[in-house]
């Protein structure tokens, strides 16, 4: 039987990403993102909802410029780690152990161990109550030869991913139940 | 070793929803995207990304509403279809045999099949190219019982989504590996 309940941000699964940012003078940090989507094909956008006052909003806000890095499963503890402290206080790339590569196109770095990393350009910042969300442009993107399949696109075996939803739980991807166009060949 | 590819909209594990829509003759359509995300919580928020030729556009830019119905993972193939033919040549609600059901706060319909089905007002819609991105507020929210945790909310074990990754891949969702915080604990 259906229930009304209160409206609430319920859509699932949701990717977990960890967005990576600086200031003028290279100081980095890392927010976790589980607000995030894609907005358009050509050219590649995504979506990233940030509360104002989080340090990542003020550092994002002044350069325009974010790399979306996508961990895996295994980096679980560090990316709920990334979400709950603050980059104001602590040095994230220090506290995870992660590595800061230099992007090609933006100032923020990619995370080398996450496999697959996407330099941004903000396009449009719109304030909606809560988040202000990020509209950014992706201008270049790197991933690590062994995600990639036979026709060198991202395979989510490899890549081994996370996913979120509202009962605040991580979840692992599971099975491949079948490929776009699987409705005409029934 | 980190590869640089093209950019491209790389960006999994994505959601899969089925979203509804209706003209002013109470003419109904659905649709498959898998281009949504998260956009606010407070109000809660969703973007949608769609083309500019596609009927579904036609009809949310007038109405400015519509609904997001999260289907389970044994609907892909219905799925599938309403992301592959179009609401002009066919009515997909005969072509599924799914259910619509009234909503409460506005005129598209709920899918009954789906187990959660978000009632949404467009706020914004952003033409950022290849598609146009509607923020569209959650207005009213409602779901199947049986898909409800003792504390009321959504557990994807037992609403079984979809999820979707650029190799255009439908993907089930796997194990709960960890609640927000679980850094804390260890």
């Amino acid at each position: 039987m259906k229930v009304e309940r209160r409206p609430a941000a319920t859509l699932y699964p949701v990717p977990v990403v960890l967005v990576t940012s600086a200031d003028q003078d290279g100081k980095t940090n890392i927010i976790t993102i589980a607000w995030t989507g894609v907005a358009c094909s050509q050219p590649p956008m995504v979506t990233i909802a940030i509360r104002p006052n989080r340090y990542s909003h003020e550092l994002i806000s002044r350069s325009r410029e974010l790399v979306v890095n996508i961990p895996t499963a295994d980096q679980l503890k560090m990316v709920d780690y990334c979400g709950m402290v603050s980059g104001r206080d602590v040095d994230k790339f220090r506290g995870t152990g992660f590595t800061p590569l230099p992007a090609s196109r933006v100032g923020p770095p990619l995370i080398k161990e996450c496999p697959v990393n996407l330099e941004c350009v903000v396009r449009h910042i719109l304030p909606l109550g809560s988040h202000d969300l990020f509209v950014a442009e992706i201008v270049a993107s790197h991933a690590d030869e062994e995600v990639l399949d036979e026709n060198g696109r991202v395979d989510p075996k490899r890549a081994r991913p996370l996913a979120y939803s509202s009962q605040q739980k991580y979840w692992s991807v599971g099975m491949d139940i079948g490929t776009y166009g699987i409705s005409r060949k029934n």
